[in-house]
């Protein structure tokens, strides 16, 4: 058994790699859940739906958000209407929205995601981080914004001073998850606002630190593979680098997986970490995702014999 | 000014006549919203819908119900998830729904539906008959029955005991403008759900009592023209019959609209009704919804004249 952690873009690159490479019965993968809320009367669970479409070969890769081949009547309308949605959702997507949100209402978010990832006829186990709500404050040289304003409104462009986000408790099964699997790989998330926040729950660290654990940088050179993750370290005072990704992780990280542009960082990264890795992590196609994760899985086989 | 009573079917196909025959300006209509509840996280008012929808000529004629050459991606999906909608909810229609839902929330019903009305180039005013949320029971021979599945689970099948629905405040500026109309309207809707529940507002019986009134009846020989007004009016031992809704309406009723098959009820209808008028109400086409709204708008003018 081995356990993801995940948010919504990078790492969904890497489990279409890892779901070709392990039987996906073998995968958990605990999602993150920070930036949940409802828009349009419906729950938004953006990285779990990713995860759930990705793992369905459904994903719209363009955008890594939604299904692939979607239409937008329902989204277009309320443009017109002069209503627009913050988030842009399709019409296949806007049912399994409102199928998780009736799912949630009767038997919480778990059970939901439990659910629909049968329904789409995948094996391996998805886990909510959390089925808490959490409230999410991202303090700007413009002000206090919330996430997705910050995100989609704003476009990412305000300097970001801090990130606040409030306690929540762990989804059951993510502490014993993470015990009794073999290994943790640490997806090329946001290290802040996706990877943190599952890091943050109780117990998870402690758990971590029993653990072997594999992260990917999603850091390659000082800028984000994807997303704003630059910002929101910076507003953490953590350097923007796999050098900064390992040092926010080095007290229960076992091996990181750089970028072959990064191989000047490496002898910084072993002061840090026990074992580094270089290769290309540009998941530009299904073959570096492949390669990529059979030396993740190669490293933990390595871990098991001892060899590392 | 002209206010009418509205539900969701019979109505509004004569406010298809009406709006060629008098300027839609003057006209001012009061909704059932009785059967108003959430599906699919969105406010559904089944009957304010239809109505804002035939008068901005989007309705769709099949149904009477959404919008013309709507699509369903989202409701079909829902079905292929095995979560089918109990509405048949298409992908315009729905975004008109979300838009109201937001309004809703924002300014309540009555400003929701001002706003939606302008949007689609509405002119007359459209007036939810109240904001508040109905509890309605349908008590059948098969148990308590939620409206909805009554009418669309159950097809209507059961018998029906009883209707029992709870008090509701009238919407702001209902007896205004039924005072201030020189004829009401009632619409060939249900006279149980959908104007009953109007006729039960505080004040608003009185303020027919002042009024000019008119009635088409929804029956023609002793079955409802659409939906399932027969067996709510037998439930509550209403005669299924013009004579019935004349009965009904007595207290306040100047005069009724009947069909030509109906033409044998006239001495009995004479007895409970001033005037009785003798038409074709079965509104096939536009023809005949324009001239039955013409010999409505020619008994009002009439008795302007004092000649009734």
């Amino acid at each position: 058994m081995i356990t993801v952690l995940s948010g919504g873009t990078g790492t969904p690159k890497l489990l279409q790699g890892l779901k070709e490479i392990v039987n996906p019965k073998d995968l958990t993968i605990i999602v993150n859940t920070l930036e949940n809320d409802y828009f349009s009367g419906v729950y938004v669970s953006a990285d779990i739906d990713t995860v759930l479409y990705t793992m369905a070969d459904m994903i719209n890769e363009d955008v890594w958000y939604g299904v692939k081949d979607d239409t937008f009547i329902t989204h277009e309308r309320l443009e017109e209407l002069g209503c627009g949605e913050l988030l842009r959702i399709g019409d296949i997507d806007r049912a399994t929205k409102i199928q998780k949100t009736q799912l949630m209402e009767e038997y919480g978010l778990l059970k939901a995601c439990e659910i629909q990832a049968k329904n789409m006829g995948i094996e391996s186990r998805i886990i909510p981080m959390s089925q808490d709500q959490t409230d999410i404050k991202i303090i700007t040289d413009i002000g206090e914004l919330e996430f997705h304003d910050f995100l989609i409104k704003y476009q990412s462009m305000p300097e970001v001073l801090d990130i606040e986000f409030s306690k929540v408790k762990p989804c059951e099964g993510i502490i014993d998850s993470i015990r009794n699997s073999e290994a943790v790989i640490i997806g090329p998330s946001n290290p802040i606002t996706s990877i943190l926040p599952i890091l943050s729950l109780d117990g998870v660290w402690d758990a971590l630190k029993d653990t072997y654990v594999v992260a990917v940088s999603p850091i390659v050179g000082s800028g984000a593979v994807s997303g704003p993750a630059n910002k929101f370290m910076k507003a953490l005072d953590i350097e923007v680098s796999s050098v900064g990704v390992a040092s926010l992780y080095q007290d229960f990280l076992d091996n990181i997986i750089i970028d072959n542009e990064d191989e000047n960082l490496k002898s910084k990264l072993n002061q840090i970490v026990n074992k580094v890795t270089i290769t290309n992590t540009i998941m530009s196609n299904l073959g570096v995702k492949k390669n990529l994760a059979q030396i993740i899985i190669d490293s933990i086989s390595l871990k098991k014999r001892g060899d590392y």
